[in-house]
This record gives structure tokens, C-alpha cells and sequence, in this order.
């Protein structure tokens, strides 16, 4: 049954975090689309966007903003997309809400098809610069 | 210099409305990406997530939830896309901060590249949909 995003807010199963409070955690995504692809989670379990209490949301979506400020400084990034699958009809992969921060480059084309194996030591270094990033 | 989208929060310029309230606003996408595509926007003039104060951030979201059940409900989704692209690099063509919902059935792809114009009275009725529909 086991839902793998709430194994990951248990620590049950490990992840590269790069922020985490009382009711939010932001990981690095292990398929990333572009470098620094970050998801961002209510540690509560919801499956869809309409099933969070507005509380939630409002601090969801704060911890959204807080890391887009600190991807688009620790990574000079260009531009972001930010986006949230409801369902399996939209790609909905894992049933625990969750939002994508998908850092954007200048002149660097994306493929939203296919996902990128990252190479060893790559997400632990990008956790790294995150970590030590002052904003 | 003009933004549209203040431009139609002013009245200036026409839009398919389907939720206004003091601080929100959503209207049809002029060119949907699928049937039903709708934007929310902050009324005030907001370029990028990361300007806008928490409280309207918070708001923003509360008329994004809203709208993802009436379009659901209404249009009988079985999916959905909630996105924010910031930034040129990211294909914000808009300087007006805006969440796209695009509506996805199933069975159904989408192309993310090229959009469809819509046929003549297509916007209006989606948005009378919109409107009679009671949640």
C-alpha cells in the first residue's frame, strides 16, 4: 500500500533533502527534468490539491516561494516552472500532493518526455550547494 | 509599457471571467492548451511568485483550489495541470503573474507546443458552464 513520499517524511526511505519544517519537505526530484528539479510536499498525506485545508496550502505555497528564492540564487538560475499533476489523467505519479520546481536556463532546451538519469555524486552536490546557500 | 492582464482587471479590455473576487481573478485563456484552460491572477500587479507577500500568495491559492473543484466538477475532468512558468527563459510570455489550470481528460493528449484556437462561441460557452455551475 505504502505511499513512497510519506515513507520519505517518516524516514523510512532516504531522500536529498534541501528544506524541511513542521509541515512541509522539499527533496530533490531522482529523475530530474532539468538540474536542481526540486519537489516540494506537505508532510501531511493528501493526494489532490482540493482535499488541503487552505492552512496548509497557504504554507505550502509559502515554502514554494522561499524555495524558488533560494534555487534561483544557489543555482543562477534564468527562470523556474512550477507545477502541480492532479491525477493520473495529468502524469500524477505518486498519489501524495506534490509540487515541482523546475529550474529553467537560458538558451537550454528541455525534454518533458524523457527524464535524465542523474550521474552519482550530481543530486548530492547540488543538496550541497543548497544547503550552504545563505539567501 | 501597458500589462494586459491589468488591463483587464481594469475593465480595458474584455475576458472570459469565471471567478472574481477582491484580491483574484480568473478568465478563460484566449489560445487553451485544452478545453476549459483557465488563468488566476492576483488583481494587483505582481511579475514573479517570489514579489508577492505571503497573505496574497496564500489568497492566490485559496481562488486557485476553488476553481480546480468548480472546473473539475463542472467539466467533468479527470485530471489536471496547475502550473507557473516564471520567467522568459521559462516561457512566462505574460509579466503579470498568472497559475494556468489545463484540464485533462482521459485518453486524451495534449501538445504542449502549439495551441488551438478556439472555434467561435467556444470560450463563451465554457464560461456560462462555469457560471451556472454550482459546486
Amino acid at each position: 500500500m505504502g505511499c513512497p513520499f510519506c515513507e520519505i517524511v517518516a524516514g523510512e526511505k532516504p531522500c536529498y533533502a534541501v528544506y524541511e519544517d513542521s509541515h512541509t519537505l522539499a527533496f530533490l526530484d531522482a529523475h530530474p527534468i532539468t538540474e536542481g528539479h526540486t519537489l516540494v510536499i506537505p508532510k501531511q498525506h493528501y493526494q489532490q490539491l482540493d482535499e488541503i485545508p487552505d492552512e496548509v496550502l497557504a504554507h505550502l505555497f509559502k515554502t514554494v516561494k522561499l524555495l524558488v528564492v533560494k534555487l534561483k540564487s544557489a543555482l543562477e538560475l534564468d527562470g523556474m516552472h512550477i507545477g502541480v499533476n492532479c491525477g493520473e489523467a495529468a502524469n500524477q505519479l505518486v498519489p501524495h500532493l506534490h509540487v515541482h520546481l523546475i529550474p529553467r536556463r537560458r538558451n537550454i532546451e528541455i525534454s518533458w518526455d524523457r527524464r535524465t538519469v542523474p550521474l552519482p555524486g550530481e543530486l548530492r552536490h547540488i543538496q550541497e550547494k543548497l544547503r550552504k546557500h545563505q539567501n
